[in-house]
């Protein structure tokens, strides 16, 4: 529900309209989807457009300018982690050609801040500022279980949202699944997003210049094909090579006796 | 200078405060730099702070928050297109091992939608969301040379602002480079954004279904490693496959005859 009490509220209520699905929109869709009178609407989308944040195509459609793209791209823990990962990502991406992915928290959301899909993958789950809730991605059951015991019970607590007849939705369940992944250091999950094509992911913790988890390092693939383990090794190099990137203590190499 | 006399202006003069020189900031730094007062300032950044689209540090000060990566990721001509064109960067990327950019036109500017780096590139110009004059980048030269006449005279009649003592900034020199590149197909820029390290730009149109330029690749060397021949028919080649990709008639498969 957009907060539009506020002038600021009903400027973001106007961003707000705008989703993954609703990418392209008329004016009076975006008055509907953001409960602003027409008037207004045409006043603030006027205003967003002259500021790039908006922008309308030839079909008179309004979508996301690039202003925003440009501004977003500076979110400290998106794009510029990205910026460090993309080498080492790349590597992994070259040596498994499965989908690859980085993933931050926001909340009890993970947003993927890389994504480097193989060309044969069928359906597109991950894309750079795709969000998802923790407990059904392999990059958000590793950022779930290394988050604080607060943001823990509070995702154990809320709804879990069902994806598929095998999203796993009892908090007991995923409790014991947040144990697992921090005895292995490894978070997989299988056919919790998506029952179109059966997927496993598979992900490892980032680690950054206080040796916390600030990032999670995740590949899908098609079910069936690879089996979990086999893709663990070289998660766990790249991620420490991404984790060493970022001046983790744990990730450093090995000081040489004397 | 923001304009801030409405309330839309006040809220886009807060985002406005930040930039690539100034991805964090405190609250009298917003402030300054977004002309608003101490006490607007502090409303505003804690309404934009509850949405997402500023996050606070650890340290007190405030940076882009993911839901403006989230929101800025939708936009069509940014990481959209970037979806379609990421395979084929990223074997062109594995075949030159340069520096590799996707930018698309925001007025006279070049904005990367996918950039690719060389693990051994000295200094970052090229990142998503970066932005830069048309006219000092081989993306760029690609757009303007290949926009309307109404685009190109304004750019050529506004002033061209020098990065370097190469940077090409009298409008008939330019002019003539753009009957270049319309002629070639290929832009090239040499030592025009960074006079630190020598570099050679080079890239070509990528066209979208109606055949018009929606897009340019480049690829970014040091100068003086490989020639800039050397580098066309891979550029063109990818190219095609994007152009391909977006639907672009001229990139289609010839008909086989019958």
């Amino acid at each position: 529900m957009p907060v539009t009490a506020t002038a600021a509220g009903r400027v973001l209520a106007v961003l707000d309209a705008f989703g993954p699905s609703h990418a392209a929109l008329t004016l009076s869709e975006i008055s509907r989807r953001s409960g602003l009178s027409l008037t207004t609407t045409h006043r603030l989308v006027g205003e967003l457009r002259a500021w790039g944040a908006l922008e309308r195509s030839p079909d008179g459609r309004y979508g996301i300018g690039l202003r925003l793209l440009e501004l977003g791209a500076l979110a400290p823990h998106g794009l510029q982690l990205r910026e460090v990962a993309v080498p080492y990502v790349d590597d992994l991406h070259q040596a498994t050609r499965a989908n690859v992915v980085v993933g931050v928290r926001d909340g009890s959301d993970v947003v993927y801040v890389e994504a480097l899909r193989a060309r044969t993958a069928v359906k597109l789950m991950s894309r750079i500022g795709g969000r998802w809730p923790l407990h059904v991605t392999g990059t958000g059951l590793v950022l779930l279980a290394y988050a604080s015991p607060e943001v823990q019970e509070e995702v154990l607590s809320g709804p879990l949202e069902r994806f598929t007849p095998q999203t796993v939705t009892d908090p007991a369940v995923l409790r014991r699944t947040l144990a697992e992944v921090r005895r292995t250091g490894v978070g997989i999950a299988e056919n919790q997003l998506t029952a179109e094509a059966p997927a496993l992911a598979v992900a490892v913790p980032v680690r950054g210049a206080g040796d916390e988890v600030v990032a999670a390092l995740g590949v899908t693939v098609e079910r069936g094909t690879v089996q979990a383990q086999a893709l663990i090794p070289a998660l766990n190099a790249t991620a420490r090579g991404i984790s060493r990137a970022l001046g983790a203590p744990s990730a450093q190499p090995p000081r040489r006796r004397t």
